[in-house]
């Protein structure tokens, strides 16, 4: 598929090159870049009002066109990634394949373990997986065949393989850190190359209930990608396109989201309001309906399906807020204290797992496009002034 | 000063927050945002024609009138941090007074002295510096405060001094990399309270040498600060605007900064050309300088010299390179090499110390004017195409 892309963007850039598509002002440098179309994300896009579309498959469309795991409802998380990495839906084989495939790269190197081992209780879990992941780049096919010297062209070849190693490694890291803080540190036991990728997730969790695994399955395929603009996905474009590894980029993502503004959010607030959506997040709507389906009794749903209920009339009321309405965030808690994950200060590992399946998937691309050096141009506002002809008093 | 600066850009934005200063274009949105002015960044500007000036000071100005150590001539990294943080130029009983401190809060947390001296050799010195700042957030006053809820107006005071603490612990960090990997994991021995930061560094690093201790004053100045839209200034920026905390901001733009097309390429490219210098680079000359007046007879030197004189016109001839000029990058490896320090997969955490001094200073401004969360818009190349009606072939 690359070299007809390639082509694809030759031809549009050769006759649009130049074509503008907005404005700069003032507001937006100080305003965090809000509203300025800064970068290429293939994989998926955010429409304000719909939510995300992956590859331009809506949430609803991937829980009813992805493979699902036999006897299982929710979409594989494998076939996400499939579909993030080539535009197609997947046949069941293709995700037996890449469940296999992950389960065969998932050892860790010894190292890594010791150190999981030997971090301190008041490490937080994000800080432990974004040190392990820094560490696990010992692994680096591509910083290997970079030192080495290969051609441009094969760059994503070797992003692609790392890429590959990385998520499959992820459920590992993430089990220890889980283990080590709140189950003793009991070992996460072996992969099963029979089970998918969620399934062997949950087993060196510790936990076993048929419904999880489902939750599972369902949370790291919904969490995984959300455009090119968010910290964590623009974080690691960065990281990336100064060719550092995808180790080296994934770890830079994840102290992204470890931000309370970004996915640590999802520790503590209520989860109303986004940055860029301005109707309910598809990623509340489906977490809703598998509550409805598992769990329409739980004393906590019914809290959080009240506030559904409240909470946007007495934001729009306020007037203050541009967007009233729920967002991913305010339904993952519920559901995993429902099944005994009580713990808040881990939520965020869970997104973080789920995140690697987006931006490796946009890594790959990113160097099987050529994607330049990510270098704007910084003003201080001294400059800023002076460029508008503005006299400070 | 403070609530002054806020009050200036206030009333800048209410002037001028909608003034166009710039367009997008297709071919922008591809290249990697060049050229597009997109942050502010206080500390520093680049200047295309001129290098780098630290709020307004260029290097030669930073090396008349910055404060010296006793008997040296090159100016203290303290004197450089101050200047960036306030905007003025210190005094010698300031910079005192800013080593003091550093000093004091030097000490590294025993978890994160058993990690580096566990990590296995064949780890890159560059992951082993970002895992260990990822780890050091343990000891993040700004994290602890925001878990317990203050006002965003006392945000940069947390910031601060988390900045302060970091500055301080990383060249204990980097001194214990290099003593495990090339030193036998000798120990880096005690920080001297009545000794500047370089000095304590190189002491720790195990180099005595005068001209050496004078040579990292120098080179951990100049490679401070770059303006923001460099990768890992731009990195600390992104992952500091979610609110992640000073040490995960770091750690993500030393990720960044490990990159060949970055940072790393210290370790091996010749160093000639640079995304947004078009002359040669004032880091190039004041090494040069410094080389002439220190060991203008060395064979290294010699060779550089003389390329110096060769390479640009060949460029030139070649018509290829936008800027045929050496940067930082061309001069720094034989000053290092002259005084024994030859381990050039060390080099890029030389450098990582100094960005430090840059990127912290902008973090503390960046939450005393309270920017927001960093959020561009991505597109796909199939919504660009539709936004700009080209219909592919």
């Amino acid at each position: 598929m690359i070299p007809k892309e390639q082509a694809k963007i030759k031809s549009f850039r050769q006759q649009h090159g130049s074509t503008a598509i907005g404005q700069i002002t003032v507001d937006m440098v100080y305003g965090g870049m809000r509203g300025m179309k800064g970068l290429i994300y293939e994989t998926s896009v955010l429409d304000p009002d719909e939510g995300i579309r992956f590859r331009g498959y809506s949430i609803p469309e991937c829980q009813k066109k992805l493979p699902k795991a036999a006897g299982g409802e929710e979409p594989l998380p494998e076939g996400l990634f499939w579909l993030l990495v080539t535009g197609e839906i997947p046949t069941q084989e293709q995700v037996t394949w890449l469940s296999r495939e992950w389960a065969k790269r998932a050892a860790l190197p010894s190292h890594v373990v010791t150190m999981l081992d030997n971090f301190p209780t008041n490490l937080h879990p994000m800080s432990q997986l974004s040190a392990a992941v820094t560490a696990l780049n010992s692994e680096s096919k591509f910083a290997r065949a970079y030192a080495e010297g290969i051609h441009r062209a094969k760059y994503w070849e070797f992003v692609y393989e790392d890429a590959m190693d990385l998520i499959a490694k992820l459920p590992c890291v993430a089990a220890k850190i889980y283990r080590n803080l709140y189950r003793e540190g009991s070992g996460i036991g072996a992969i099963d190359p029979n089970l998918d990728w969620s399934h062997n997730f949950t087993n060196m969790l510790g936990y076993t209930d048929p419904q999880f695994i489902e939750l599972m399955r369902l949370y790291l395929t919904i969490h995984s990608d959300h455009e090119g603009g968010n910290v964590s996905a623009h974080t690691s474009h960065l990281v990336g396109s100064a060719l550092s590894d995808p180790y080296l980029a994934f770890a830079a993502a994840m102290n992204g989201l470890a931000g309370p503004l970004h996915g640590l959010a999802n520790q503590v607030v209520p989860g109303y309001g986004h940055a860029v959506l301005r109707k309910t997040d598809p990623r509340y709507t489906c977490q809703r309906e598998f509550a409805l389906k598992h769990l329409p009794k739980d004393p906590l749903f019914k809290l959080v399906a009240q506030l559904y209920k409240i909470v946007p009339n007495v934001l729009l009321e306020q007037g203050k807020a541009k967007n009233p309405w729920p967002n991913v965030d305010a339904h993952s808690g519920v559901l995993l204290q429902y099944y005994g994950m009580k713990e808040m200060n881990y939520y965020t590992v869970l997104f973080g797992v789920s995140r690697a399946l987006g931006v490796l998937s946009q890594l790959i691309w990113s160097r099987a496009l050529g994607f330049p050096l990510e270098r704007p141009k910084s003003m201080s506002t001294k400059g800023l002034m002076q460029l508008v002809g503005y006299k400070s008093a």
